[in-house]
């Protein structure tokens, strides 16, 4: 049997081994990710995201055990734009693998940033295709900080989790615009810490001074102490909901849209770029260009929108 | 006067200004890069990386006290990928600056992740060559973590010096491949700390099990307490010694082209992609497209590989 076909039965194995081949980008992995691409779209992607020590991890095994009372599969993807320099990511998953049971009911994996050569957002986003395709339900994206790189990772979710703690009071201050963009739902965690009430209340006043129209979504906050599971229920609630808010009003499928049109785009665009550079190869005499660049005569900027000019008229 | 003549004049606020035009890209920006990329190519570009809490800051402070001693001028780039929302690199600067004498023989900026539209790495090298255009001697860039955006960053610098502390002995072990790679010189920081000279031992170790050939530059690795200003000369020192090293080997100059060719890549691949996606606007029916690949008729791959195929058959 092939390691497709054995994905295809529910070999975890062949998952995993299917998830390295596309994380290399392997000769053929993209032959590969078009047939998993057929196959997928039925599993929910949830991120969760905000910054280091917030106990992002806690709240996702706590959402696991949500899901797995209700049957479903779940698929988790950590990712860790700092790691594997600070070993979050990778060391944390052994130890959480542990917590629960085997079988193909909860599947781990970490994203390390140094094998994604060139992308982690679109590595990050080729494996939850691969997590859907074997068929998981609900595949949970777990990502430190709010960078572009989460950003564009947060991209690919239907639902956004913004996990701040009462210590990130001063931080959650200056980047309160950047934060209510991304977030569908906030989460308050560590909240029998000092200061979480007034954080709480705080993000309450800032959302409501937030112009919005009738009928649109109301970015709940919700206290959680997720080491003591409390709350997280309450969590698990509110992602339903929101789903179920976004299916009713049309949201759900235009954001996925949107996210495939932007994945043709890239596809197109990488498939040019490599194609363009290799044509330019031979013809253009890089070593005179760089000498005059290096002596002020010129810079990158003409240079390139000569070369761009030239190579339009030859086309 | 403008700000460009005010800013040839050595004005700080015209820097300031210009850095910002540039961040932002306003309209316009790239004719004002490459005028001040004639200009530069002068500074030395040091690049700090390492993970978050090994003191790189106060490491950096330590080297530029040693770069005014011989009256250089300095100009300091603080990347944080994970910035705004940790607030490190932002809520630091403030402090940082008052630690040194105004009058512009010291600069400092920091990147905010969220401000840099598309490409922190590109934004850095762009505010690097503003400051070099503007006459600082030296770029000091500080970036936290070793992901694949500061690897970019580290990539426009002439040293790379890779700051660690004994509590980083787990992650060091498991990254020890990549860390070789990108360090021209190891810092072991907090070196007044338990497990220090392990941690030094250790990496010694791995460097000379390297293979290498003979002439070959021989990574240090040096013990410093940069809170007490130990060993920062050393450090100082060592950082001298690598640049003469390149120079003399023809190393210098080789790696500075290979920049500029990339960068002339970057650049033409960026104008390309945005004329080819506004050239299939309005000829592709994306909709009918979208529609068969949420069916699971056909995939973002297959698409793309169609519209390709069909783009170099008109043009």
């Amino acid at each position: 049997m092939t390691t497709l076909e054995k994905f295809y039965q529910g070999d975890i194995r062949a998952l995993s081994r299917i998830i390295s081949f596309i994380e290399n980008r392997t000769s053929g992995y993209r032959d590969l990710l078009g047939r998993l691409y057929e196959k997928a779209g039925r599993a929910l992607r949830i991120g969760l995201t905000g910054p280091p020590g917030g106990g992002k991890s806690t709240l996702v095994n706590g959402l696991i055990h949500e899901y797995l009372k209700i049957s479903q599969k779940v698929g988790v993807i950590a990712v860790d734009p700092t790691s594997p320099f600070t070993g979050g990511a990778l060391l944390g998953d052994r130890v959480r693998m542990n917590e629960f049971p085997a079988g193909g009911e909860v599947y781990f994996r970490s994203m390390a940033t140094r094998g994604a050569s060139g992308g982690l957002a679109s590595a990050t986003g080729n494996v939850a295709v691969a997590m859907d395709a074997f068929g998981f339900d609900v595949i949970l994206i777990e990502t430190v900080g709010v960078g572009q790189v989460e950003l564009d990772i947060i991209d690919t979710c239907d639902v956004v989790v913004v996990v701040i703690v009462p210590e990130s009071g001063d931080a959650v201050q200056t980047m309160k615009a950047g934060l209510m963009e991304i977030a569908d739902i906030f989460v308050v965690n560590k909240a029998d810490r000092p200061g979480a009430e007034k954080l709480a209340i705080n993000l309450k006043q800032t959302i409501q001074t937030k112009k919005k129209k009738d009928g649109d979504w109301n970015i709940p906050i919700i206290q959680t102490v997720a080491i003591n599971k409390k709350n997280v229920d309450l969590l698990f609630d509110k992602i339903n909901e929101y789903i179920a808010f976004i299916k009713d009003n049309s949201i759900f499928f235009a954001h996925r849209r949107q996210q495939i049109r932007k994945k043709i785009l890239n596809i197109l665009s990488n498939r040019f770029r490599i194609e363009f550079i290799s044509g330019l190869e031979g013809k253009v005499d890089f070593d005179q260009i760089i000498d005059d660049i290096l002596k002020g005569k010129t810079n990158p900027y003409k240079v390139s929108e000569e070369m761009y000019q030239q190579f339009k008229k030859i086309s």
